[in-house]
């Protein structure tokens, strides 16, 4: 955490200065502004704390609800998500009150007494280790919670308008605040009163039964049946072993998924209700309570239930839907128009809990576009940023739902269906690394490069999350993880893998960082806005391959240790060597001839280059930024 | 962390019900109270965080400060402080804002160029491990803050009452609020008014110039001379390589001990004045910050030092004094009356800022004494417990002035003085683990057991700070420091080390289970409150050898796995296995035929005993509890 450069910071230096629209932000909705997120789920609530990074746009995102989410909805948090709650910086408070998932295990009719369940199998969570932190689960209140304090406590100052509800909206091209959207006062004096405002861009995250994507017309297409799950978080007395731990459980009498939860005693029982026709209308969802528990107990046979209590219950039932596309822009407007508006989360895909990736995967549509609409509105890039959104989340949100069809159809099973096939056990470990969040790949485009240069850098695959490993800082003689340092800045990451030359000996890094400090055609001196700090925009480090003790820090190019702040102080924490310990180089497959890695504000990994692709570089970003004037 | 086993905690599970004084807690200072501490500084807040989870216990804080402490004193936090902090909750929050030390580097006269320094030695801080945790540098001021939050989100409530100075005292025995004390309204409209409150006990944590230790007549003896330091929270360019580095400069020019400080930027040199006499009446303290700087300088030739700003400074001048007690107990009243006052921190003991203890001793202090107050003002504990303070932490603080008065004498000797001595590097090494807060030993006493079974546990050196290692939780199957789950509730901790008998196993483990639950004799049903949890005062856990997927937790005997709670939930996390990883028998070499280790609140170990010494078991609380009613 880097702090105090504009001179002491006395009190919680997670608490940033208040800074543009943060310093005066209005109290009450205003009539105008330039982004409305619609909804405080985990999609609108990251795309408010990615945007209050950029306190020069002014943001404002409303709910419906009259106060924060209490409880209920999911409460999956995949291990790769918890990188990004890093970026956000409660990764370790979070897991702290956190259930952390080690095991899974499954429960199946004793052969030999099929009226009884045993346990039949017992794997690890995460046998390769997809990432440095844990697999969660915590209720989606408390993932809302954190998001919406550091908004609160970044430079924006972004904090919810609850009581609003989003009626519709109509886009009207041409005007500075295009988008004109009606909303309905709920709760307090107003209530029921309807008010017109207007936005630069609106971002629909108001859940599955999403106003905003009714209103730009966008169909949702998939199964024509949803499956429904009665939930139960439950507090029960009970001799069954496996409480605090993961389990699938299948018997004669039906299926149950059990989700331990945080704090030692709760535990969440999804009990299968089965698939639901399409004329039901919801009739399953008034399934009672006393049924559902009654169910558990059969399927639970022979062990007792005796609860105590249900914090949460409800029906969940989903189908698996995708919206035909995540903006306002029609097929056949492609290229007349930009998007003004976007749907995330469960607008635009629903999905079962099965796979425990609703949440985890609405927050990445979040983060993916908060930070456009960021470099868009602050003139750092070009409107057609904004276009990648769509192309880039729908085919991640396809992915999702194929594989979800696959574990639910496996978790629905009788236990006779499963008979000779793959079972559930065997699944789950083969694509573990799905649900961990590790498959998502974005295709080439303007923000992603293709394959060419893969492998000087293996380990560090294109369009993929940036996997961190950990290196030694020279400055402080301290092992650190790599991609901590990628906090959720809105900045985008440049490291410098060295080849074998050693800090300060000429050669190919030397090169390049002087290429990156002083050619016209850099891409720093070219984007980097005037007056602004050196890395306000890049933010370059290096990685030499030799021992860190025989380092002198004021070796590196100055690109490396540049001076910032208000104060001009130089920063430390930008060069770093291999650790004997965790070799990154070995450990990420990156050649010792040196490579570029460039990621992007939302983590992803855009481009590996060899350190002499000064052309490439130059002209990696071209559709990306606008040059500074 | 636990919660939610009284019924679902919607928001942060940090933040406790509140309970009994904690409810209506009076805004205003009033003027009867059971505990006074006066003082806000480490001391102080730890014995009211302490105290805030007794909250029955009505206890105040005052500081003449307005409010918070901003800036400056101390700012080295030992790595077995970590500990405490991980107990009140904070460890990772104010580790990631630390800066951690991994090295130290020791600089002196180059020879062959003696008006110039080089490197001549690189330690690293810990090289045996002392703790899980690591040894960090931040602001007195944030840790403070964090103990504040703590006491706040406690059940009592506990926030401090800024404004009140602290005159004078007097005992009235014999009253139920024996200590009249007098106060000063310092700002606000009532300024320079006197106002008379009383207590049951008042807690001195009013710094070196103790108005406290005044009152009860304790004397300091030691030094007669003091010596200064001119101390600078810097913000600086310098081309001096190990800026980031924890380093003891010694140059013809003086000596320098630079401490890298948190944020990336900041880092502080303490600059050696010299010995000052005993006359000099503070003159030494007028020292210019310009002298500092300048003498800084020409220190750390030929690196050059352009200071771009001074956060805080200070001439830092203090000797090695000792208070003759630490209680208002005079030695010829020690069979006549129990003490109702107690000096901590530096209000009895003073020394210099070298090793780096000033803050972490004086927190030791105030969490030794604060949960001794909250048992004998719940009637857990008789009030003779009280006098246990006194001799345990003066013995601690004689101690350490004497490692401190030869560590301060080689930061203060000159390069030729050292000639042909052990140099600092040396001793640093040497010493490592006396400052990290290793080797605090306490005596036999009516808490701390005679060492006749140490044997059968030679890793939990009774009288010493229990030391955490990793074992496996069997109910969730996750790998849990086992120190970790002693949080500074004020629990007493058993833990059963069991013999090679399996879970469920008739043998020693179950006789002793059996005994502690049922038996008129077990300390469990002895001075557990009647009405209380069964795990309310005594925490019994167990740890078994054998592989925890073989185990059944519901095979554990009861006392390991209690119902609490209003819904009579079961406890989970009471139930663990040796792990294959780190072998906790092996670690802390534990007999295999078992043992019982018994852990007081303030996380020192009080007694090492074989699994079947119930008798000594049974008596070993009879002078420090009180029985049931
Ligand atoms: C009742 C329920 C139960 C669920 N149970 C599970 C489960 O058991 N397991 C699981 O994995 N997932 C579950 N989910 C799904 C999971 O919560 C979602 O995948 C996840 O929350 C998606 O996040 P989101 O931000 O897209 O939408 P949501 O979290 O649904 O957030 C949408 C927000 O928009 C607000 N909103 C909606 N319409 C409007 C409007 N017109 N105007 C203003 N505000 C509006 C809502 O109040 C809400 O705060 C459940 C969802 C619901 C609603
Ligand atoms: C100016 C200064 C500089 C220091 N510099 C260093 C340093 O560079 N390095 C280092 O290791 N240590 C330093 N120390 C020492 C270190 O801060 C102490 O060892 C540590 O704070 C001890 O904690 P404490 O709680 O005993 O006392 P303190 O932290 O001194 O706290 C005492 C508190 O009591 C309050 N108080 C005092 N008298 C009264 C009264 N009559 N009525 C009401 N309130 C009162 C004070 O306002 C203060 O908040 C410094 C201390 C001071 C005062």
């Amino acid at each position: 955490m880097q702090f105090h450069h504009n001179g002491y910071v006395s009190a919680d230096p997670r608490k940033q200065p208040a800074a543009g629209t943060g310093i005066d932000r209005p109290k009450q909705l205003p009539d105008q502004m330039d982004v409305l997120v619609v909804g405080t789920g985990p999609a609108g609530i990251i795309a408010a704390a990615q945007l209050s990074q950029f306190p020069q746009v002014h943001t404002r995102i409303i709910d419906r609800r009259p106060s924060r989410l209490e409880i209920g909805q999911a409460d999956g948090i995949q291990s790769r998500t918890v990188e990004t709650f890093q970026a956000f910086g409660f990764a370790e408070r979070i897991t702290s009150e956190a259930y952390i998932i080690k095991e899974t295990t499954f429960w199946n009719p004793d052969p030999e007494n099929p009226e009884c369940i045993m346990r039949t199998d017992r794997t690890p969570d995460d046998p390769t280790g997809v990432s440095e932190f844990p697999h969660l689960v915590v209720n989606q209140a408390r993932v809302i919670d954190y998001f919406a304090e550091y908004a609160y406590n970044s430079p924006a100052r972004i904090t919810p308008d609850f009581g609003w509800e989003f009626k519709e909206l109509v886009v009207e091209d041409g005007q500075e605040y295009p988008v004109k959207v009606t909303l309905l006062a709920c709760g307090g004096e107003a209530a029921g009163l309807e008010r017109v405002v207007r936005a630069k861009y609106v971002v629909g995250a108001d859940g599955a039964r999403s106003n905003v994507r009714r209103s730009i017309g966008a169909k949702l297409s998939g199964d024509k049946a949803n499956h429904a799950w009665g939930v139960m978080d439950t507090l029960a007395l009970t001799d069954f072993p496996d409480v605090r731990t993961k389990c699938a459980i299948h018997s004669g009498a039906g299926s149950i998924l059990l989700i331990p939860r945080e704090g030692g005693q709760l535990f969440r029982l999804y009990v299968d209700l089965g698939e639901v026709p399409e004329g039901d209308n919801g009739k399953v969802r008034e399934t009672p309570l006393e049924e559902i528990i009654q169910r558990a107990k059969a399927i639970l046979n022979p062990y007792t239930l005796d609860v105590k209590d249900i914090a949460w219950h409800s029906v969940y039932e989903v189908g698996h839907r995708l919206a035909d596309r995540f903006d306002d822009v029609a097929p056949d407007e492609t290229c007349i128009r930009e998007p003004r508006v976007f749907i995330t989360g469960d607008a635009c895909h629903t999905h079962s809990a099965k796979a425990g990736q609703g949440m985890n995967v609405s927050m990445q549509d979040g983060f993916n576009l908060a930070w456009k609409l960021g470099y868009v509105l602050t003139g750092r890039s070009p409107q057609s940023l904004l276009r990648t959104y769509s192309t880039e989340r729908k085919m991640i949100a396809r992915d999702l739902i194929d594989f979800d069809k696959q574990w639910s159809s496996i978790m629905a099973a009788t236990p006779e269906a499963l008979q000779g096939q793959e079972g559930a056990a065997e699944f789950y470990v083969r694509t573990a690394e799905f649900p961990a969040g590790f498959m998502t790949e974005y295709a080439p485009s303007v923000l992603t490069a293709v394959h060419e240069h893969q492998d000087l850098a293996a380990g560090f695959p294109i369009g993929k999350r940036f996997r961190s490993s950990e290196v030694m800082r020279v400055a402080d003689a301290s092992p650190r993880h790599l991609g901590h340092h990628h906090r959720a800045d809105g900045r985008y990451r440049i490291y410098v893998f060295a080849d074998r030359a050693r800090i300060g000996e000429p050669g190919k890094v030397a090169t390049l960082a002087n290429w990156l400090l002083e050619s016209n055609e850099s891409p720093v001196r070219r984007f980097t806005p005037q007056d602004a700090d050196l890395d306000s925009l890049f933010d370059v480090k290096v990685i030499y391959q030799q021992d860190y003790a025989s380092m002198n820090i004021n070796d590196a190019p100055k690109i490396f240790r540049p001076n910032v702040g208000e104060l001009g102080l130089m920063d430390y924490e930008k060069v770093y060597a291999a650790w004997e310990s965790s070799d990154i180089f070995e450990e990420r497959q990156i050649s010792r001839e040196g490579a570029i890695i460039i990621v992007r504000p939302d983590m992803y990994v855009s481009h590996v280059l060899p350190l002499d692709s000064i052309q490439d570089l130059a002209g990696f970003f071209d559709d990306v930024l606008v040059p500074r004037i």
